[in-house]
């Protein structure tokens, strides 16, 4: 028995995401097919997180204990024959049997994209989130900073979530400009909660419309009210960049 | 009656190509069908040039003439609250009545999209060519170079094509790299043959990776043969950057 930790890419766009579900077609189930197809696995597969319809990964990671004669080094190739397009295995790499993708994950960090321009770009579309009002580049920076740090983010969470605790520690902030209408936003936790960066692009956008203001948004996060907090950012334009752990890449 | 020149953009993928054609949706089709809805106007629609299923286009030109009341500058947003999100129209401009988009193109710019790696790429899969062996980026370039100028290009040429000359001239070649395994390649000319870009494309390819010598391609130029030229690099990674008109934009 080996324990292989994968790092998976894939196009949110044509899923429901993630996690395997009743109705909807989901990246485990057709990473799950995949080992079946490639010499009978039947795997349980262990996702760093999920992560929902329509978003991306470039570094997604999972791992699965495996019963196989598969080399470690062939098994990407040897699911991506097995895979449709959208989905990619980057890597394979053996770690102790007790290593846990979720568990053991140090922290993360998510790319959200943003895209602004008087009218929709076709071949971004399901990949940013188009805004064809103009956006106040500074109080975009500066409703971001507000992040930064510890903090409860219970404001910033889906209703109906269950978490233990809803503190976490946002590590690093970046904002990247791709072009003169592109702008990337790198965010690096030690985890997020459900809806997290959606909700805190969100709200960033509606402060760089002017929409709210930066006090509202420290009030938000201060007395942890969802309702002070902005709107939450579609799914298209979030890509789960890079799982962190302990173990060496 | 006015003559409106239009800009257009759209995203190849799900179509059969700009033209309008008896089997598969085009995007010509939808086009026509948002001058109906936005007022009952029927046009007839004169592109630039054709596009191939699954080529994209950021800035494909086409002219109509128009009994409609809708005022100019309100003409994109018109049609695009009318259009897919995979087209949009950027710009709508009145030209004289007797501006023709095919026949008064200058020339034009397309761009091609490659990427190498080990591994596909989910998210760029639908606009750019993958290829998985390294490329010696200096033959690529020295390969790219043969084109420059004025040639007959029937050897650059799909099978079949009409054309009263296949003498085109290539104005200007230049070489972006985007990222570490990204590179584009942007080809302006006073016209294209059918395949031109994508002949000249999987030319260079095979130059770079020592499949066929640059001997070769000069011979392949010189003497017009197609089976000495290299092959026919795939739709996706084709862009239509650019029409040039003499009429200022």
């Amino acid at each position: 028995m080996r324990n292989i930790l994968l790092t998976i890419g894939y196009d949110g766009t044509n899923y429901s995401g993630w996690q395997i579900q009743p109705n909807g077609i989901t990246i485990e189930e057709k990473l799950q097919r995949a080992f079946q197809r490639m010499d009978g696995s039947i795997v349980k597969i262990i996702g760093s997180g999920r992560t929902d319809a329509r978003v991306h990964a470039i570094g997604q990671r999972a791992n699965v204990v495996l019963d196989s004669s598969v080399p470690t080094d062939r098994i990407p190739y040897a699911l991506n024959a097995n895979l449709p397009a959208d989905i990619v295995v980057k890597s394979a790499k053996e770690v102790p049997l007790d290593f846990h993708a979720r568990y053991d994950a140090l922290g993360k960090t998510y790319r959200y994209r943003l895209h602004t321009g008087k009218f929709r770009d076709p071949i971004g579309r399901n990949y940013h989130y188009h805004i064809s009002d103009e956006l106040d580049m500074w109080k975009l920076k500066e409703a971001l900073e507000t992040f930064q740090g510890t903090h409860d983010f219970k404001g910033f969470m889906a209703a109906g979530s269950s978490v233990k605790t809803t503190v976490r520690t946002i590590e690093a902030i970046d904002v990247q400009s791709i072009d003169r209408n592109t702008v990337d936003i790198y965010i690096s936790a030690n985890g997020f909660l459900y809806n997290m960066v959606r909700i805190i692009i969100g709200s960033i956008v509606d402060a760089a419309k002017g929409k709210i203001t930066i006090k509202q948004l420290e009030e938000a996060l201060k007395h942890q009210k969802r309702k002070l907090a902005g709107h939450t950012a579609p799914p298209q334009g979030l890509f789960l960049e890079e799982v962190r752990y302990l173990i060496n890449d």
